[in-house]
């Protein structure tokens, strides 16, 4: 059995954003030389995820809008997790809705696919440098 | 390390259904002729989920129900996605809340399954084919 | 490839609640002699979760708010599930929220997590013994 970890580093500039991470998935996968297998890639952070859904602006807007009624931010105090100092308890919530990780698997070498599939992270909580950990597992 | 790759091919002549796979996730299972492993099941298009839980149509009947109130479809116009031509952008949403795939133990040739787990294919944009990814690895 | 299986038997008292299984997974994985793979952590009932997120009342709180507004118990009526006799279908709903596993990489023999991830069960129909799977593959 063959295994790659990488851990990615991102430090998005607001508080919301969603990053199209194909890409480095697709090269962590290509430089594990597995043939047949998984790679999982989770958010290492519990307000931040990651998901597969479709590279789309104004899909990525929807989200927010959507993500912002069903977990709202302000006000801030209706959340008890925010009586701690912090304000990101929506953010917390909101990362349940889109999950923490993805598992894909790897067939002939590559991420096997939809044709829509793309891997996102989901930042909720920004401006601060967070990571994502990508690990390969087969043969 | 085994491993065994399969696409099932389902084209629901509704907009939104489910219809359960265990069966054929079993018999895939089956065929890899592992003992000892995980299979992971996820939708290859991102208006549809794969989700495990009970086989009894009043409990579907109220999925439908709550996701519609989560994320209804109509006005069309409400999202965004919508404006590149698409009807289905509610159906992106209604896919995170019951997930792309599950990943399931596989304990001496079988899914290693409690007593009403059951595999469900959830479609949201339906009335074309579309694919479900069947990966088993393990020995 | 190594794997190991263990399931734990849990009992809530009350409908609801989040226990932090975190230990009991990582006793598991060092038990399972795995350093390089995967754990696949999963809920084999269909009204509870295993999730990841902080270990925080007053967060634990705001779920238990936030998915009582998102999937009302009462009135148990407005559920075609609870026809059957039974009155938890906003379990089934509750429970798709939380998702229904978690699979964390194994690197080094522990679990590959970020500063604040621990492993929670998530009762939402409980009083009576429930368990959780635990499969630990790799090498």
């Amino acid at each position: 059995m063959k295994s790659l970890t990488e851990h990615l580093v991102l430090e998005v500039p607001t508080r919301r954003a969603f990053l199209d991470i194909t890409e480095r998935v697709s090269d962590a996968v290509e430089r594990s030389g597995v043939q047949e297998g998984l790679v999982l890639v989770n958010a290492m952070h519990i307000t931040a995820s990651v998901f597969i859904n479709d590279h789309e602006s104004g899909l990525h807007h929807d989200y927010e809008v959507w993500l912002e009624r069903l977990a709202p931010h302000a006000p801030t105090s209706q959340y008890r997790h925010n009586d701690t100092g912090e304000d990101n308890a929506d953010a917390h919530l909101k990362r349940q809705v889109m999950g923490r990780e993805v598992v894909v698997a790897i067939t002939r070498g590559q991420l096997d696919f939809g044709p829509w599939e793309r891997i996102f992270y989901g930042e909720f909580d920004g401006r601060r440098p967070k990571r994502v950990l990508i690990k390969v597992i087969g043969e």
